[in-house]
């Protein structure tokens, strides 16, 4: 088999696979219920929260609505379910901080070390569905050390459209195959190499909870699979 | 006279402002000439080269030709100067590499400390008529220490077009008001302060070489006029 060339870039997906959403929406939600006196199921909440992500862009992705960043899309999606949960009476101010719940979630145990080892040796930048302002500030609270916040805003497309993939990769000016996607999900990753990417999958077993049901393990062929970043950077030689 | 809001994030002029283009373009010139054979007056060839960017970027501005990122525009420059100096011979490689001169750009003394210092306390983007790649591969040299990288690229449109300003602050979620921009050129200020944003200029009185003759001095009412970027963090309280 040829060599492939070598890989210049890595990008991140991000929700899941660089930071613990649910754990931290669940935390931002009860915390808010605990200030102001309202109670719920935070944890169903968080997931009915994740759970109308999909259907929110794929209305933008079907072209059923002009693009739409995900902050928006969010924020849609809080009002509907405060008052599926019977949450009510909140100012649009304390939505809005709700709706940044988005942008205060906490990375995974090994996120911020292993990015550290692998910025030695790639550009790393994000190939996220979150918007750019939601990426920058998550990275300035968490500590995410990318060299270039790009995905879905900039490339104006939602993964798993090909333009995602495609335009990130243009923006850095490299060709796909000098791209390697890093995600804990097996359908983004087999998106990416149909596109000419490389891939690593990244376990995070407990992404949807503690009784996560998908992507607990490789379904393809990928490049790379580890358990952490840390691992990662050991496999690529960091 | 009312407060204003408090600034939250810095959008850094790049070329001039944070990097010394002339003295790494003529360096970068110069020892290709030295390795290849070929001999110029490279600092008069570094400055025909910036000489040739408003008119190349003014094309894209009007609409005369369609979005172009800068890369592109420096190559069609690169290989007219090539032949007025009579460089000849060179690879369609060696041409590329020689472009790519405005990836290594070299920062001014005083940016990667001071922008170190201002990081602790605003959000850092770019704001550079250079392409994303351009300015991902600039800072990972030179480490410069961005939380995001925007610009004309992302918003589609050259300086001193109000878009590109408005874009990046929108890609921040701020309004104009919570954003600054470092700048050392007046039109560039001039610009901002009219679309709302607040402004500091910042002394660089030899990025045009040793006989600059403009912007040696603030000719607006700048809220801010420093000689570095750590005098930039002092006024600032970083």
């Amino acid at each position: 088999m040829a060599s492939a060339p070598p890989v210049e870039a890595l990008l991140f997906d991000v929700f899941g696979t660089v930071v613990d959403w649910r754990t931290s929406v669940s935390r931002e939600l009860s915390e808010f219920g605990a200030r102001s006196g309202h109670t719920a199921d935070w944890e169903a909440f968080a997931d009915a929260w994740r759970g109308l992500y999909q259907p929110a862009m794929e209305e933008v992705r079907l072209g059923c609505r002009p693009w739409t960043i995900l902050d928006t899309l969010h924020r849609e999606s809080l009002v509907t379910l405060l008052e599926q949960f019977a949450v009510t009476g909140l100012s649009d101010d304390e939505i809005d901080y709700l709706n940044r719940a988005w942008h205060r979630l906490d990375p995974w145990p090994d996120s911020v070390a292993g990015l550290a080892r692998l910025k030695t040796k790639f550009t790393l930048a994000t190939i996220s569905n979150g918007n750019i302002a939601l990426l920058v500030n998550m990275a300035k609270r968490a500590e995410l050390p990318w060299d270039a916040i790009l995905g879905a805003e900039p490339a104006r497309a939602y993964k798993p459209m090909p333009e995602a993939y495609l335009r990130t990769a243009q923006f850095l000016a490299m060709a796909p195959e000098r791209c390697m996607l890093v995600a804990a999900h097996n359908d983004d990753l087999t998106r990416a190499a149909s596109l000419g990417m490389r891939t690593a999958f990244i376990r995070r077993p407990t992404e949807y909870g503690p009784h996560q049901t998908k992507d607990l393990e490789p379904s393809g062929e990928w490049d790379t699979v580890a358990d952490s970043f840390c691992e990662l950077a050991d496999q690529l030689g960091c």
